[in-house]
């Protein structure tokens, strides 16, 4: 029934590669199916000045997209002069996303950046930016432990995201693009290895959904971050 | 508990006075206890280009904030040439759920455009935006029945929203200001008035949440909601 | 002969409420007529850079006018990144008008911010928002003169501003909409209480004007403007 | 009394040399005293789409200044990305006085582009613009007639401007900026050869002003309006 | 002697893979060493403006670099609102390369647009940017000639670029960044394979270059870029 | 056989003129023939930051063009918001060549900006501005020297640039516009009193060119540039 014919409760493969750009803190190529996106972690000495002197440090996070990520070329935001909404909201997300991951108090006054740059998209950019940009941070906060910046490890838990949507009636794990742009609902699901919810965005286009059906999303999330996290792992231990 | 010793189910006081802006097809000045906003609809004879020869129409939405809204002022946005972040995503989720609201087959091929200015902010200033966004909407429908322009009713349902989160360790419904600054977890829920869901977007600041709490303030978003839709009845019918 | 049936010399209504924005240290809502604009004052402990180390202060302005206070909907300055040249002609204005009503060395190093959103507009905006931005102003300034953080009264005199015309050839007092929109020549005057002149603005659209007909214009500005000043003491002593 | 020694009502030094720039329809370097302004009038075949089969054409002005003109560079708009709000409510003046001479209906649907350029600044440099724009004006419209491609001149009459103002308590016939920076009351005045007035600007900067101050002022203005219709004659004719 | 133990004209490895954005006419991955440049093509079905109902095409090209390519991590540029001088004066570079070795004649009225993202720098980013960017565009108008939508084949000859420059006082080939940042006189040839010339910039910073020298990296440059066709012709025949 | 019938290897007149701008601590007006550069220095006491306890100071140009200096009006950047890439192009190469004639230690830490402004063109406008912009910058370094601020002369040689290209087959000096916007190749160079060579620029349009074509371009370049060095001696000794 699934145009990619995958199980409803089956996410796409999911690849993780570490170390793939050398100057980098941190950094992996993530790819969930034919969504690929590079994720690299930059440490920076300073904290955003509205944290100086509190002793606590910042997660923040950038995003964008190569213009020909995409079926039809996208204009180049640089080139525009400005960042979209939809960039804006997403790279927003993933700072939070982070942050509810990370003691900011171990980490101390300094601020590490994730960019995730989407070289192909087939929907769940955002959720692929998320799952990979930890693995860039673990990798980063990694070498401040090695190098004994920080004493104490600022990671508290994995952070992990996947999309599920209703998709020609049926609940559905981790949306391709060909779904996603047909799902009557859909959201992100962002949660911990615990696990616990840390975010839950879910949005009807054209239907509304009943509180049952957000019960099946939430399940399928559960499912498929579990999967996430383990891949995680398999990267950075 | 709470710091207006408001119940933990208990909303502020909802006041939505329509007609206020004698230019705009519709419009109403919600308040939402210390939260006012302004909401105008103004109807464009042309829908945008990627609608042409659909037959289908748009409503789209705009948001802003008066520099001195809030407890200290902010600065204005036309002077720094450009929106935030949050601006954006703020009315791309009312225009959003407003969509959510219209069978924009029967409205036809011209936009509906929704400003929302908060004229002063007390939390909780996008919900108010959509409950009064819904409101001018409405009034501006009514204009286009009214002169024959459309033949039958483009409203499919109310479109209400209610912020709710986790302060202090309890649920709580409508969160102020005073509590939204200090919420570990908090959400905004979109309903109609049917009711069934439109958009649920809950985060974690801080601390993670479990399924129970999320079924919790879901179970206050219904009541609030409801007590929305009531107060859009009273104003516009 | 005027669209509203006002007498040549008749002003419309005026109407001055303070209060009426809670956070701000001064704040109005004045109405002439159908143009409604929302005036609030903020206080900044800082003057701006350029008056550090002079023992002065500094007023500044800034103005909006909502998309739908006009009769078709304008652009959002805030979206087209970039406030428009009547806006920052209006707002220079307003701040010129207002300094010269105040001692700056008595203010000490401090600024204090005029906000003025036009929330509806029938002609004369710039006008009332001067009218009202020194109402907030007063207002503002009461306040540190309460807390005792200046010690003599900074505010040496009313600044009030009204706008006339000529229409359909005869010298008329406080144009509307109609009439500026159809007017050879219109102007914007702002007096002192005394009143002594703080700036002339006349200009021709179309058609030159005399000397003859600049003094009549004066005379008009003269009598409305005392009417101004009267609206002032009335709303703030 | 004055810096430069000149009597209360001598206007500095004026020269117009024209068609120093071999690409425009018009153009002229004005010099009012060490003030140096290069215009140019550049014909479009085109008039602005608001004016679009109405028969009616349009004049439009913009300005600039070389970073270098003023005694202490100025930043460079165009490195800015922005222009200031001075420069945006300079031309909008320069362009509204201009109109003001032409019958639009005689020029037909084109537009006329008057660029005016500061190469060195003095005070007065809006002025300087207006009268030199005038000159570039002339001459193109002389070519469009001589072309035959308008058949009545249409020029109406003479467009000239001088500043005024109250230096050291004495009014004072075109500020230099030794003056300029100086004077408590300053302002610009617009005439017509007739002469008829276009537009009048006075402004007190700290100090207010009395009609009987804004007469002297006038007389000064009328005077030395009449000097610049000459010059403006020996260029053109 | 050289930071690498390269001999004085000796590249570093190239490796070209093909084929690595699904979504792109033409697509791919170049290394030139440790830089690491993606390059596509993307066919748009009209001509730039100025070409209309003329029977030619364009060739356009895009130039980006992610934030972290490099040793420490750069501002990104949609965030920052703009591109730099050095981003534009690239992609101009490029585009103007490209179109050297095009019929645009026998392209048609289309545009290819030429995106070159930079994953990876260590020097030479645009010269490898032209590389490959040719071979994204021989891989598009492969495809154009394949679907019988050009007739004749628009490509004439290979482009390929290589910088050389005096480093430690030696003329050295395909400069590295630790070269680069320390060559007294560097630049960057573009040929076609017949061997001819395209464009040749040379630039000294901080020291001066002789005719004799020039003639030396004019001979490096002509090895290079001979060894760059061979690889290009291995990546798409 | 060129349009201005002069022999090949013929430059055109070239004249000089300094002290043309007041305020400017160096400055002339260039005119290659028909093309007229406005070029100012400006002094100031601080150097980039990026220099800052280096002992280095640093030369930087801007460079702009008025809207009517070309055949057709171009739009104002300052209007448009953003200098063209090819605006920053030229003013990077413009600060870059005049660096190279800079002993930067000499000069200690304080930045002199050089504004060139065409105020006319007919080709070549950024030869114009680098040798007219040396002329600046010569002037405002005697200031300095006799001023006692500076001891040893910070110039190390004079900088000059001509354009050369083949145009209608033939290797031709000093490109005037008719010729440039139809050469095959066309190219800029920048060379030292000495004569020794700071960059080389040269493009192909349309055409590749050949290595003895390179050669012939060079020969005329060196003699052009004698040309100009004595036109520079001739103005500032």
């Amino acid at each position: 029934m699934r145009p990619s014919s995958r199980k409803l409760d089956q996410m796409r493969s999911v690849s993780i590669e570490t170390g793939v750009m050398k100057h980098a803190e941190g950094s992996c190529l993530i790819k969930i199916g034919e969504t690929h996106v590079l994720c690299s972690a930059s440490i920076e000495d300073k904290a955003p000045s509205f944290l100086k002197n509190t002793g606590q440090g910042w997660i923040t996070a950038e995003y964008g997209m190569l213009p020909r990520a995409t079926n039809s070329r996208n204009r180049r935001e640089a080139a525009m002069g400005k960042q979209t909404g939809r960039t804006q909201e997403i790279q927003r997300l993933i700072g939070r996303a982070l942050r509810a991951g990370v003691d900011r108090r171990a980490l101390g006054e300094r601020q590490i950046v994730i960019d995730c740059d989407v070289l192909q998209a087939d929907g769940g950019t955002r959720c692929a930016a998320i799952t990979g940009g930890w693995v860039a941070l673990r990798l980063a906060m990694n070498k401040l432990i090695k190098a004994g910046i920080v004493s104490s490890d600022p990671i508290v838990d994995h952070i992990v995201a996947v999309s599920c949507g209703i998709y020609a009636g049926q609940p559905v794990l981790d949306l391709d693009y060909a779904e996603d742009s047909n799902a009557g609902t859909d959201g992100n699901f962002i949660l911990t290895g615990a696990p616990k919810l840390i975010e839950v965005q879910l949005s009807a286009e054209g239907a509304s959904f009943s509180r049952a059906e957000m019960d099946q999303l939430m399940d399928l999330a559960e499912a498929g971050c579990s999967e996430l996290v383990a891949a995680q792992k398999a990267a950075t231990e």
